[in-house]
């Protein structure tokens, strides 16, 4: 195999790595090494045991780094770029020193400082993915995850966007609080899921009436575990449709989709009237970061 | 020392034990052995290791328990009272085998079905002290603690009750979600409570929105800890308030204080109009717990 070029994906919790040649993906690997376990001194250590097959004496590999390995806890903290901006920025990409046969370099993360401060890091990248997947693109981009983000587009630029702890509430919740006895691992009801949507939706204050309740009903009626989970991702992303409502209310919604979730807010937006665009987060990710690798070539 | 009867509040992280002679106290002692950690074979041998001192060979002595010892996980499980009924019922007391020199009771916990889902363990004998406290309360007992109950109380029965997961939410995202980073683990800010508290209630919708800002805001424009700290808690108290405004609306207020928090729940209240009575946690739980054994003598 001889890759052009080295794609990487490293978030909190997972490195992934891509042996790219342009646009089109050679070889794969992936790892737990995520900037949450790894000192400074870690990462250029993590990344080679991952690529050091794709590498060629002699000469200097360009990796294109994307996530929170650029946060302040990470290997070398990439500034943000404020918004309004395009997503990814080519020439912008901050060098890391490293290993003579490697030439790293990260995309920045973007900050908002009004409405609300926010930031992202690794997102851009999806959302330039998609820019390149469907040019042209106006409208509202969600991305689900421990940390769901929305970004409006418009011309090319993110306009603004606005995160939501969502997918790790659901996790603490589920996994660390009282609750964990009631709501199950695994399993699913889409009916609980709707109703407990659009009661949120409905009432959002209700949402923090309704959460001791998953356990009571386990206690008292034997709620079934799966219906439990299912309730309580759907009262945690109802609230957090209602606080977002700008963003989807008739307006073309994308969501780049890494798993189930995306599923579940594609069903949340249905009953909405929103038919929201699936886009595969993983290509989305690769098509971003090919966007920055070709535009950043000397 | 020749205690009567030991009074035992056995929540899920904490065992108090008290020495009592009729509704005074002797002697304290106190130790981690909360429910959470015990097997049922546990709670005995980590009673004893508090009140064995107190115990006079030949004679037995009454045990008097409250809180989550008669959960389904704890040392044998008592089954709840629904709702309405009186907080505490004398002679309901559940016996567990023990120890010859103990005749060891619980107080049964209370559930409801309707309007919606509950159960507390412990709540109903601090509940019992307010009413042997403030006889003939008619009104609202705000218990705040890691899961905060609302009951209404007339003509001396608990008529309903609601639980908020508030407590334990607080932890959750202080402690273990990236939030962790930016929120203080001690420190305050009136102000910043207050704001987020009106915020939360004018808008319940908006607290999702807001909570991914603390972190934001600290990367951004280095928001202080302890502001971050006021005002996480100040939005999920505010969200809280918002759901259990029936509660409070127009109504008198009793809040049983054990801490920091219930200061922080009564200046929210106080915010909104409300001058919440403050009663003191362990002194109602002590009152609850005597009212329980007079009228269980045989």
């Amino acid at each position: 195999m001889t890759a052009d070029w080295i794609a990487v994906d490293w978030g909190t919790s997972q490195l992934r790595v891509w042996g790219m040649a342009g646009g089109r993906v050679l070889a794969a690997a992936s790892s737990d090494d995520g900037m949450g376990r790894l000192t400074p001194e870690g990462f250029q250590p993590a990344l080679l045991r991952l690529i050091e097959p794709w590498l060629t004496e002699g000469r200097q590999m360009p990796v294109i780094a994307c996530g929170m390995v650029g946060a302040r806890q990470g290997w070398a903290e990439a500034p943000y770029r404020p918004v309004p901006c395009a997503p990814v920025a080519p020439g912008l990409l901050m060098p890391v020193a490293a290993d003579p046969r490697l030439a790293v370099r990260f995309v920045p993360g973007l900050s908002q400082r009004k409405p609300a401060a926010d930031v992202m890091r690794g997102e851009e990248t999806q959302i330039a993915g998609v820019l390149a997947t469907l040019p042209n693109f106006d409208g509202i981009i969600c991305l689900p995850g421990t940390h769901t983000k929305w970004a409006h587009l418009s011309a090319g630029e993110v306009v603004s966007f606005q995160t939501f702890l969502t997918g790790e509430m659901f996790a603490l919740l589920a996994g660390q609080s009282v609750l964990r006895h009631s709501v199950g691992a695994s399993g699913w009801d889409d009916a609980a899921f709707a109703e407990a949507v659009a009661d949120a939706l409905t009432s959002p204050a209700r949402v923090s009436a309704r959460l001791f309740g998953l356990r009571a009903e386990a206690l008292l009626a034997e709620l079934a575990p799966e219906i439990a989970r299912a309730r309580l991702s759907g009262l945690l992303i109802g609230a957090e449709l209602a606080a977002a409502r700008p963003y989807w209310l008739g307006q073309r919604v994308v969501i780049v989709a890494a798993d189930g979730i995306a599923h579940a807010y594609a069903a949340a937006l249905a009953a909405q009237g929103v038919q929201a665009e699936l886009l595969p987060a993983e290509q989305m990710t690769l098509a971003g970061l090919t966007l920055a690798q070709a535009g950043d070539r000397p």
